[in-house]
Order: structure tokens, then C-alpha cells, then sequence
């Protein structure tokens, strides 16, 4: 039975605005699931198999709403375009590679590795159009222990000829193959329904995924109004369609009843905000890659204070790392840019608030994810922030704080525990 | 002697549109300085001392042309007001602080060491008003290696009244009192005169110090143009200048025949832009700070391509980390938001352009600094980036940008020469 107590400094969101602290606290971990922070240890679990993180920072895992993993081999590079120009010329290019399963488990055994070693302990990844390729990399994802969900992409139309499906019914059934393929086969990974985005898909082929979506039940993650070209063309394809979102939900791929993330969402318009509130569609927020394709700055402001599901992705590559905590930093920094360079009515974002986004705030694309009140799965990660030293006091918020700035999670991150496993 | 050669794989701005390539090339060191770069290496050199780097990226030092030591400590912390609040609440409570030695000490041990293993070779740095913390401080970074330049702070008006120096007279005999106390005593680690910004300084106290800089030739650092408040506030303060730099140029402290370095020019106009290229005022471009403290978005390309004098600056605390690769990554990112947001006139920045500014742009401010070509000061940095595994081929170009991107000064940092000297 995975049922332990950890000792340490505990932070985690309560709520957006609201960020609890506990020093010398202890976690309870029971059947995977938390129990509850207490200063205490309660005399019920005082026979639990203790680890001792005391004077250690002890933090939910964080959870990456939106990352491609084959583009994880060329991040950092080619960051000289925009958004259309670039898929065309590094991620289209390196997609096609993986149809090549030799290519793809070397590429994916580093992203893998990568993931495992970060502070994500829950990710939403793409995958590429080949199956087989998308099974390996649902491997090896399941093997590092952190929970995934993780989607074969599908692309009928406007792709280049060597990286495109051969019509809407080959795509759908391939996907359906392997949603049967590999049913029952994982534990901690999960297939998600990913049309790319809606230039590179048919409405016929739309149409096929909501279906498949509906009949497996399956969740459903994409792109939305990311980029100003990229919108253009979706009214060009989709007249039909008031906004870009309209047309995901005309094939029922916008939420309710299943889940749906979409990411960005730069220019999303009132319209689309409040049909996305409707059916309960989460927000990934990728602040790194819509600086870096020069898409723009995300109104999150708006989206928080309107009560959407929100969370935080990475983007890999077109954010150059699955640091969650760069992620984090350059949240704050974007919002500060929106309230000085384009709508000063628009505050920007608190610490509690980008804190809540990276836990809580996209934990709930996994259920109950993100937090150590009862109940909530438990991941955790353990730092030991004294290793970057100070010669100050400094109370429990402002070390979390300093943590996240200074890019703890590559200099002092000691333990990951994910759903009650320790994998790190 | 240190005479020497480097062999790797080396890469080195030229000038801001053209960085040189070798691969398995040869680096040679006389005395200090780079005797240039070879493909094979010349017969004069072939009995010098070898260092092997092979298959390592061997690149120019970094040039830090902003930073405040005594703010290290509270890097990454108090990121929720703007400027002018900011230094009430954060920074002069901590700057206070070093009038105590023993804390100094403390502080800048912490300080000196972080500079030491970062990939700064260069930086020039704000002290405090003290003028033995200052000296201390000086001495720190003496030991590590590094070259800079080090000032103490005047502020003779509207500051704390624990964090003020008691007039102007007293504020301009204790720098000249600093200057002969550390002449002579110091390799690499010069005095600046250093006025923190017009609205600490009264008219009587910058006439002193540009007087001081005169007479024992000494350049000069401050601030400049930063955020809006603290425009409007120079504006009431010195209602006679036409701009905020003409201040300081009024008293001598802006540029020829003294070199000069301001930190910021978010906000400058068409006229102190005009003013800062004639006297060769240098620009030190913080972008981590002017997000963090919402000041906004430098125009950088502006900057450019009207040839002004321009490198970064780390500055930290506004700037919350002194790696000088994520402040590359910033300077790129923020000329593409520019562009998108505020100018669409204004090109995104290019690598190559940003690899120029961390290095021979802002490596102008110590004389020839920043590259290898022949005649410069010998700074360099090696990095094992190949740990950083990929799973495709790289060209040296690309192992660069990624290097950058991916913060390989953290990670792979393998030496670190600073004027012919192996720090590190």
C-alpha cells in the first residue's frame, strides 16, 4: 500500500487568490490520494513509514496543459519566424521523422527522460500523425511515472505532402486502431482525441474525431486563435463559423460533456470566451511560444477573473523548455506587459495567482490535481531551496517565490512524487 | 606567461549581423589577448601550451553592463510594484542593510561567488552608498576574477531618511575619499562614478561627480528613461533640462569624453537618442526588469539600427536571475512582442544580433572586449553542450542558439577565462 507521510515546508493553492503555508507540516499520502496538511501528525497515521524533508520546500506537481513531444528535440532553435511560416519550416519537417520508430525512440527516450527530471508530474502532449510512433512514445511516457495524456495528431488538408494523412477516413480509423491498440495497456497514460488545428482538418474529418470522442469518451486538446494569420485563414477555410471556436463545437470538440484543452488562445474574442466558459473548455496558457512565433500576449487577466479553466503550458517548441517554473515566471512578466502595453485596466497577475495556474488551476484537467487538500491525488515535489544561498531570513511565500524565479526545479529538486509513486 | 592555445568548436560576433564559425579551430592567447582564430594551427604558436576542447562550444565572455551586488539577495522576490515603489519597499530596506560589514560580507561572498561560475566575464555594478561595504565589495570581486567596474551610490535627496547621504558635500568628499583608497590597489576591478538616478541626486551633488569624473578620468553609470513615473518626476525636479538624460549631460556626466552607461531607455525620445549617439553613451538593455517591474519594452531595434553604443544588463533585482543567456532570450522575446504590440516597424531582433549585444556591444564599454578577433582581450567561456543530448545533427550555429535558449550557462559551463586568466 502507497501509505506514507512526508515532513517538511508545505505550500498549495486554495483557491486562486489564496496560497496556505505550513512549516514543519505533514502530508499524509493515502492510496495515492492526499489526506491533509496538519501541523500535527495525527495519532491515526503515526505509524505511516515517514521521509523527513523537514526545512525542505514541499510543493504540488506541476501540471504542463500543452507540449508537442517530438518538437522536444529542436527547442531552442529556429525562433526566427511566425507561427504558420514556422510550422512549415522546423515542426512539419521534424514531425515526419517520426515515422521512422528508430528515430522516434531515440528523440523520445531524451524527451521522456527530460520529463521525468522536471517538475511536470502532468502533462497533455501531442504526439505526430503515425501511430505506431505515438504507442512508443505513450511507452515511454508511462515508464517515467508521471500521468499523461497523450494524442496521435490528426492532419487531412493544407500539410505538406509528406506529412499528412491520405483522407478524413483513413485519419479516423488509424486513430480508432489506436484507441483500441492500446486500451487497458497503460496506467498512468491516456489517449486524448488531438486534431491539430482547423486548417490541417477536414470538417469531414472533424466531424469523425467529435465521433470518436463521444463514442470512447475520450477528451479532446488542439489550438485556438494562437496567431493573427492563423485566425485569418480559419475564417478563409470556415466561413460558415462566427469564430474560430464555433467551429470545434460544430463537430462537438468543445467541451461538455467531454473534456477539451485548447492552447493559447491569444486573440480569442468575447464571443468564443464565454462559449468556452459554457462548455467548460480549459485554457493553456503559453506565454514562452507566443512570445517566441511572435504571436502576441494572452489576456489571462480576463480569463481568470471570468472564471474559465485555465492552466499553463510549456509548448515545447515553440517554447524553447518544459520548465514549468520559466513557464511561471514569464506568465507574470506577459501580464505585466498586457497591463503596460495594451490594456492597463487588465492587473497584472499575483504570485498566489500563476501558482494556482500551474497546480490547481490546470490540476483540474486531471480530476481532483494540483493541491494537498484532502483528497486531491497526491504529487508532490521536494526542493531544497537553501542550496541557493541567502543571507537573509526568508519566510515560506517568499522561498516558494524565489524558487520559481530562480529556476529551482533544475538546481535543487530532490523528490517527485506522482499519484502516491515516488519516480524521482 | 599566459601564453596559450584553445582548441574547440568556436563561435564569435564580428559584427552585430555576422557572428564567425569554427569548427576544430584554434584559439591563441598572447599575453591577454586573442591572437586571432585558425582553422590549422600557425607553426609560431605550435609549441604553446594546449588546452583540448574538442567537440566543446567555445564563445566570447559575457559583458554584464547593469547590475546591483547588494540587490543579489533578494533577486527573484518582491516582483509585485512598479519602479518607485519598488525601491521604497524592496530596494533600500536591503540596500540599507550594507552599512552593516558583517552582513555585507555575507551577502557579497554569495554575491561574488554566483558571478564567479556564471557566464559573466565583464560587469559593471551598483554598490550602495557605503563607502566601505563598497570597497569590501571590490575586493569580492577581485578574488573571483572577473573584470568591473564598481560604484558607490550617491543620494544626497528624496530617499529614505535611514538610506541618504547627509548633503552633497559630504555625499562628493566620501567618493573622492573612495576613489584614493582604492587606487592602485586593484587589477581588475575599476571605480564608476555612479549618481543612482537624477531624483537622488540634487543639481549640486551630479555637478560634484561629473567634476570627479574629470579630474581622475573616470567613466560614469546610472538610470535612464525607465518607467513613466519616475519621467514625470525628473520632469518636476528639473524643469529646465528638455529631457531626463540632458540632466546629466548638464553636469558632465553623460558620456564624451568619459564613457558612460545607462541602464534602461525604455522611454527615451527621438532627442535623447540623438544626444546619447554623440556623446557615445552606451545603453544597457535590462528586459528581465522591465518586465518584472513594469516598466514596458525598450525599443531595442531603434537602438540598433541607428548605431548607438548598446549591450545588456542582467540587473538585477529588478532582473531576477545575473544568467546573461536568459537575458538573451528576454532581449529576443521582448523585440518580438515590440513589434507585434507597440511597433510593427520595428523588426524582432535576430540572434545573431542579440549574441552581438551580450558580447562586442556591450563589450565596447571596457575597450576591445567581446570577440576574438585579433587584438581583443582574451574572455572565454566553454560549454560541454553535447549533455544536453539531442537526437538529429547540429550545426554550430544551432548549437549555439539552443545553447542559449536552453541555459547552458547553468548546465554545461565547463571554463571560464577572463582577460587570458583560467577563472574557473
Amino acid at each position: 500500500m502507497n501509505n506514507f507521510v512526508l515532513k517538511g515546508d508545505v505550500a498549495y493553492s486554495v483557491s486562486k487568490n489564496k496560497t496556505a503555508y505550513a512549516e514543519n507540516a505533514y502530508i499524509i499520502c493515502i492510496e495515492g490520494k492526499s489526506a491533509g496538511v496538519y501541523r500535527d501528525l495525527p495519532e491515526q497515521y503515526a505509524s505511516l513509514p515517514m521521509k523527513d524533508y523537514t526545512g525542505k520546500l514541499i510543493i504540488p506537481g506541476l501540471v504542463d496543459l500543452h507540449i508537442h513531444a517530438p518538437q522536444f528535440a529542436y527547442r531552442g532553435l529556429g525562433m526566427d519566424m511566425e507561427l504558420l511560416d514556422w510550422l512549415n519550416a522546423y515542426a512539419f519537417p521534424e514531425e515526419t521523422k517520426y515515422a521512422d520508430l528508430t528515430y522516434a525512440e531515440k528523440a523520445y527516450d531524451i524527451f521522456a527522460n527530460a520529463m521525468k527530471k522536471s517538475a511536470t508530474t502532468r502533462a497533455c502532449a501531442f504526439s505526430t500523425i503515425h501511430k505506431d510512433a505515438t504507442v512508443l512514445l505513450m511507452r515511454k511516457l508511462e515508464n517515467t511515472g508521471i500521468v499523461s495524456y497523450v494524442g496521435k495528431v490528426n492532419m487531412d488538408r493544407e500539410s505538406p505532402e509528406s506529412y499528412i494523412e491520405s483522407s478524413a477516413q483513413a485519419s479516423a480509423e488509424e486513430t480508432e486502431r489506436w484507441i483500441h491498440e492500446t486500451a487497458g495497456y497503460f496506467n498512468r497514460t491516456y489517449p486524448i482525441i488531438t486534431p491539430r488545428f482547423v486548417p490541417s482538418c477536414t470538417p469531414e474529418l472533424l466531424s469523425s474525431l467529435g465521433e470518436l470522442s463521444r463514442r470512447y469518451a475520450l477528451p479532446v486538446q488542439s489550438h485556438l486563435s494562437e496567431n493573427r494569420g492563423e485566425i485569418e485563414w480559419v475564417k478563409e477555410l470556415e466561413p460558415d463559423s462566427a469564430f474560430y471556436g464555433e467551429v470545434y463545437d460544430k463537430y462537438g470538440l468543445f467541451g461538455d460533456p467531454q473534456k477539451t484543452v485548447m492552447a493559447h488562445c491569444v486573440y480569442s474574442t468575447d464571443d468564443e470566451m464565454e462559449l468556452m466558459k459554457e462548455r467548460g473548455v480549459f485554457v493553456a496558457h503559453c506565454p514562452a511560444s507566443n512570445m517566441n512565433v511572435a504571436s502576441g500576449i494572452a489576456p489571462v487577466r480576463k480569463y481568470l477573473d471570468n472564471d474559465l479553466n485555465i492552466g499553463l503550458g510549456s509548448d515545447v517548441a515553440g517554447g524553447h523548455t518544459e520548465s514549468l517554473f520559466t513557464t511561471m515566471v514569464e506568465t507574470i512578466q506577459n501580464s505585466k506587459l498586457y497591463w503596460r502595453t495594451i490594456d492597463s485596466s487588465m492587473k497584472p497577475l499575483k504570485f498566489e495567482e500563476v501558482f494556482f495556474l500551474a497546480t490547481k488551476g490546470g490540476g483540474a484537467f486531471f480530476g481532483k490535481v494540483g493541491s494537498f487538500e484532502k483528497g486531491y491525488e497526491f504529487d508532490a515535489l521536494v526542493f531544497d531551496d537553501k542550496t541557493i544561498a541567502h543571507p537573509q531570513p526568508l519566510s515560506l511565500s517568499q522561498r516558494l517565490e524565489r524558487l520559481v524565479y530562480l529556476g529551482g526545479d533544475r538546481r535543487c529538486m530532490q523528490a517527485k512524487y506522482v499519484k502516491g509513486l515516488k519516480i524521482l
